[in-house]
């Protein structure tokens, strides 16, 4: 983040200083990675509050750029923003105990979270490039995990696997709880991942992602451990998942609301006669945090742009048969979408 | 939990009713785990609200308990408080958005907190066998990384063999960010696991811990990855830390205040002129969270008692050349500790 942008949030908060100590946030306007610390900007600049764990490596990455890095935590924190009568905070992240000890310093609160996010939402060629790395990994992590599924292997032993593989790539952890369902487990959208053991002939779903430098991938596939014959209504509904996914790339372009790029495939669905048995939203918007602006789903009314990155991942359940969720990680640039996912098939893979 | 704890809980927080939508506190009233969900819990009972992705799992677990399962969120949890004046929430842990959405509902709002820790900070028998088991995972991965550890491997490469041996042995996922540390990193007590290789002869400091049904373990060994013949002094100061951390085992006995227990560590390092290495406290509580009550350093003014588990980590660290941290969780049995910690040695360990 810039120091002109950061200017902006200040503005737009309506607050005479923003007061941060949330860790993706800090992360976001620093670019300093910490478990601990405060951030304060004001008209003067924005400064750093390190405690002794960090303020060296902070001093070094940050020297030349417009963050100023000082010693010292809450207490420091509050003096430097001493004068100042509102604080801009994160009100949908800051605790109430949080809020009180500021204000029992004197100072009056206000939500800095809307602005904060009206630029966290528009990713900079940076960030993008910090995404599309996890991606990589995410999908590189997928493809070295394929041939070591063996019949008889619990949810949790392909978890392991997975996570494994992405972080030997280089991934600082998961973005989410990694989501492993085999068989009928697949139906429930946020399936536990378990101890059930695969068979030949399950249907697979993997929803997984990593993080590097703070920065987070969301990928889901969907595919056949072994076909078994039985699964032709599976491989139709397959297919219609997978043409709803594509449509939504192929259709979806900068100025539309997350309702109508939702509606590319919820009327897609409709018109099968599916779209009772699509239960969520078509995605949701990443970056720091696996789950941010925008939303695209019938309640998003705004507007998507060039810059966003969010999910498509259109889905099918049937309760106690299967589900199916196909999703790529994408990105709106020039008008249209850029997928970050290259390297796994959408088409399915029987494995 | 039972539903006489819950009562004395509401009773203590000053609430009619209590309102919890915390992930970690939803799972310790109802025992059952969602992502999502509400718990209210008045004089009539306790209900837990569950959205249709939960709500045919908890009905099924939780049948014959206290706790009423119903389909619903936020609208539903709230029409259910209704007639009550004052919710209790946990002022830590709820957001200010959170608040001021249950304040336009017309509730006024108490801090059930502290009514909770309290409740908390003793273990039933039930979660001490989880923590044991999370504890007995994470010394098994340990174990089974040893022999995985080879010269030129990275910090985050070890920690991925040791997440995924955790992992496979039946762990959900890890507790916090692995800190693995070679060489002069670990005089870092929170280092940032990254991209170091492992050389013959560095020093190797690993924190780890993994969850199992949502209880945590912790667990620091620090060891040498080859004798290059120049650890005079490291071993000198690994004996100090090790004596340090077996002469709490030995005195901390339950009636004790945290601040007493941290003072059995810090005097003997102080008594060898080495307390001003000792930059951090001694321990702190282990459960639901990795980081809970009791606080076991000079701050800590709470009486220890039979049934708290906790972290007994003495460490001393020497900026630029070594750090040493030797870990067990522990807990108070019978008025004594008894460690989770038996199957790996707390002896200075050189692969």
């Amino acid at each position: 983040m810039d120091e002109l942008g950061l200017r902006k949030i200040l503005s737009a908060s309506g607050a005479d200083a923003l007061f941060l100590e949330q860790d993706f946030l800090r992360r976001y306007v620093t670019g300093f990675y910490s478990t601990d610390g405060y951030v304060v900007v004001d008209a003067q600049g924005c400064t750093f509050f390190a405690d002794p764990r960090y303020f060296e490596a902070a001093s070094a990455q940050l020297a030349g750029s417009f963050v100023k890095v000082e010693p010292g935590a809450f207490d420091a924190a509050v003096a430097r923003a001493h004068g100042h009568r509102t604080l801009g905070v994160p009100f949908p992240f800051i605790s109430r105990a949080a809020c009180a000890r500021l204000e029992a310093c004197g100072y009056a609160l206000a939500d800095c979270m809307p602005a904060l996010r009206e630029a966290m939402k528009v990713k900079t060629p940076e960030e993008i490039a910090k995404i599309a790395r996890a991606c990589d990994i995410a999908e590189e992590g997928l493809l070295a995990t394929f041939p070591r599924l063996k019949e008889g292997m619990t949810e949790r032993e392909v978890a392991a696997v997975l996570e494994y593989e992405m972080r030997m790539r280089g991934a600082d952890g998961t973005s989410f709880e990694t989501i492993v369902a085999f068989g009928a487990g697949s139906s429930v959208p946020h399936h536990e991942t378990g101890d059930t053991r695969l068979r030949f002939g399950d249907v697979v779903l993997i929803d997984f992602g990593c993080k590097v430098e703070g920065y987070c991938s969301d990928c889901t596939r969907t595919f056949l451990f072994g076909d078994d014959g039985r699964h032709e209504d599976f491989k139709a509904h397959y297919a219609i998942v997978l043409r709803a996914h594509e449509l939504v790339k192929e259709m979806l372009v900068s100025g539309m609301t997350g309702r109508e790029a939702d509606e590319i495939a919820r009327g897609y669905f409709r018109a099968q006669g599916l779209d009772k048995f699509f239960t969520h939203s078509l995605g949701h918007g990443i970056g720091l945090q696996i789950h941010e602006f925008p939303v695209l789903a019938p309640r998003g009314e705004e507007v998507l742009s060039d810059g966003m990155v969010f999910s498509d991942e259109p889905g099918l359940y049937f309760e106690g048969r299967y589900g199916i969720r196909i999703e790529d990680s994408i990105y709106l640039k020039d008008g249209k979408v850029s997928s970050f996912m290259k390297k796994t098939s959408r088409e399915l893979t029987i494995l």
